[in-house]
């Protein structure tokens, strides 16, 4: 869940099995799974990483097991869910003890700051294609309810666009890191990358609020996209609104908006709200969680200007969803 | 779940978070997780299956995605769980088309079978760590849910233990194939092997019958150990009272025995159940799954004999999990 644009069409292409479901389902296509269970409405998503392709091989495990639960929670907060259980599957080459176990003193520290209970999983030993190692890959399934959960459906013409947090960051990191950009990653910057903040608590807080939503992994655009998309509306943003931390100011303009706007790996939340929901959406900001109020959604169509009202210009990247 | 014994270790050892659970769970250490949602009782499996693993690297995707689903529902019938739905990641290396379409026709096949909707998942492409193609990856999460649910514990002195079907065939098909037997594999054990019957009807049949129960996939004595050691009770076996399919029967005696004792990937059910149950019990066979009453449950020590009540002499593979 919270598929990057190719993933998100394999499932839809491949996997529309057409198998009905006796637990009431609003289908594939959101961050989460609305399924209703008895009488109670769970949030249920899925997320593989894998070390080299979402994580440095020699990433510290301790930041590798906070954020592989940490993203399945951003989509628990993107449906306004209360985690409450996850499982864990685990494909290893061998068992590194001091792996393992920096790697589950992440997963604890992130798992009890959000009452998030492991109760089961999977490892499975893998062997690669070749001759050379397989990668260690982990999938969490996690589970969280809530009385009313929302999707990516339901934003209607007049809406505010928000967005929660310092957009760009983790983008910035990484592409320092790469080397892509000559700046040096700040420490900041890095931990933004590594440890992101799921936003489970804003997520309930927007319970009535917010019309919709979605979290930010695949990048701003992308993710707005997807809201948009199934909602079968347009949007009018500017690209000065949204608020930036320091180290991502003293970029260039063109790396900024390029950041922001297309940058994946925030975990923050965007929604759409009705006006009349502006104060009370102002009123849970906080020092460390900015809420910015970056756009309205339209009939159709999409526009991304500046405070100037000129069209902003950046990378597409990250957009592929959208249109 | 359905570990193998050093799996198992390694999420009982590194894993166990210590964080409470909201939602009632009996912890780790069964083929499912039985948690209570509300006023409904849920299992729920995780499993990975990986090609070079689990499967050969040009088995046929068909039934790749049979056996992967296969497997869980494998579990969900161990706890007597109706199937409801699944979750779907997979980590592949590159998008083939062809692959992709005949594995999601088994996985197709196998859902509409049993009514398991898929209702979400993810998809991640992996690169491997050296130069070669990392391996294709499946992790189904599978959910049921029933009245009464089962796990490993509560077999008692004095219970049946029973096993369904004619165990071994897998592991036969195994061994010949990769050689290390000389006999020429069959079609029909390499059927068992490669799309397994998940015995889910038999496993809501055996509700208010059955003590405790297990899916076969470690291998008999593996999984019959989980009971045994989860119930605190020990077991006594006559080796030559398993049901065993023709194609075994023209081995050798002593292949015979490894094959039904150790070998894993049967996907039968093992259960306990008291005398009184017998006969309910048997009238649940059937032409394509016969029930066999192996053994009873004693207090403790572990014996297997043969007909004529001497010990019975095998590979002890498998065998990890008990004592």
């Amino acid at each position: 869940m919270g598929q990057g644009s190719s993933e998100f069409d394999l499932i839809a292409r491949y996997f529309s099995l057409g198998v009905p479901s006796v637990w009431d389902s609003q289908g594939i296509g959101d961050d989460c799974a609305i399924v209703k269970i008895g009488d109670t409405s769970v949030a249920i998503t899925v997320d593989t990483v894998a070390l080299g392709t979402h994580f440095l091989l020699d990433a510290d495990p301790y930041t590798v097991g906070r954020k592989a639960l940490a993203v399945n929670l951003s989509d628990l907060a993107a449906a306004g869910a209360t985690p409450r259980a996850f499982f864990l599957a685990i494909s290893l080459p061998d068992a590194d003890e001091t792996w393992l176990k920096r790697f589950s003193l992440g997963l604890k520290e992130e798992a009890s700051r959000y009452g998030c209970a492991l109760l089961g999983g999977d490892t499975t030993r893998t062997t690669s294609v070749g001759t050379n190692a397989a990668p260690t890959t982990m999938t969490i399934t996690a589970m969280g309810e809530g009385k009313v959960l929302r999707t990516r459906e339901g934003a209607r013409v007049g809406d505010d666009i928000w967005v929660s947090g310092t957009l760009g960051d983790a983008y910035a990191a990484l592409k320092m890191r790469w080397g892509h950009w000559s700046e040096k990653v700040t420490d900041y910057l890095a931990s933004r990358m590594d440890t992101p903040t799921p936003r489970v608590d804003l997520g309930l807080a927007l319970t009535g609020l917010a019309s919709a939503s979605a979290d930010v992994s695949d990048g701003f655009l992308a993710d707005l996209g997807h809201i948009l998309k199934r909602s079968g509306v347009g949007a009018k943003l500017n690209a000065d609104a949204f608020a930036r931390s320091g180290d991502l100011q003293r970029l260039s303009q063109a790396k900024q908006y390029e950041a922001i706007l297309t940058g994946g790996d925030d975990y923050e939340l965007v929604w759409t709200a009705p006006k009349s929901a502006r104060e009370q959406i102002r009123a849970l900001a906080t020092a460390d969680c900015p809420l910015s109020l970056v756009g309205e959604v339209v009939s159709e169509g999409f526009l991304v200007e500046d405070a100037h009202g000129q069209a902003v210009h950046f990378d597409r990247k990250g957009f592929d969803h959208f249109g």
